[in-house]
């Protein structure tokens, strides 16, 4: 499972994908297929959460990095790129922002 | 700290501020005390894990919370809008998008 922890250091990067209703599953696979064939096993990967909006009209991708140039190897990775391409043909458009966690808030406790 | 499991059945609000770099502090500090002082006190809240983007010009909340019902709820709350509208001042734009979350890739093992 996936933890949140501001003080793990880790990168964030939210992939937020545009897509129509009727391809979202389909960029849904695309993605989970990337991930588990390519993407987790290279060198720094933590995890990737893989989300559908309720309207169907986005799928995220949050996903957790060692580090800057453990995903900038991957994004230049041949297979990564191939990858990244059958998912940008689905989707209408894609945003990629690299973050890091700086708090995380829970019910009934303190940061 | 936030785990992010499929099997939990939250839903997942992202949302993304575009800002001007030199006030993303100013925002991330808005948002906190918003999240501290109210929003984590509500019904159905679960989390809210708050981000920086490494060029300054996004901060994103991937919040979780138990149901629409409860988030829904959340928003119609005064001291909530007085806090949305607190933050919406300071940013150029956002983008809240409700998630579901449906798959969570971990390095190393299968989904």
């Amino acid at each position: 499972m996936t933890e949140l922890d501001p003080a793990a250091g880790h990168l964030t990067l939210i992939n937020t994908f545009d897509v129509e209703p009727n391809r979202a599953e389909e960029l849904l696979a695309v993605l989970s297929r990337a991930t588990e064939e390519t993407i987790r096993h290279m060198p720094g990967f933590i995890s990737a959460n893989l989300h559908v909006s309720r309207d169907g009209r986005h799928v995220a991708n949050y996903a957790q990095w060692r580090s800057q140039a453990d995903m900038d190897a991957m994004l230049a990775q041949p297979t990564a790129r191939v990858h990244m391409r059958e998912a940008a043909a689905i989707a209408r458009s894609f945003s990629p922002i690299v973050y890091d966690l700086r708090e995380a808030h829970a019910a009934g406790a303190a940061a």
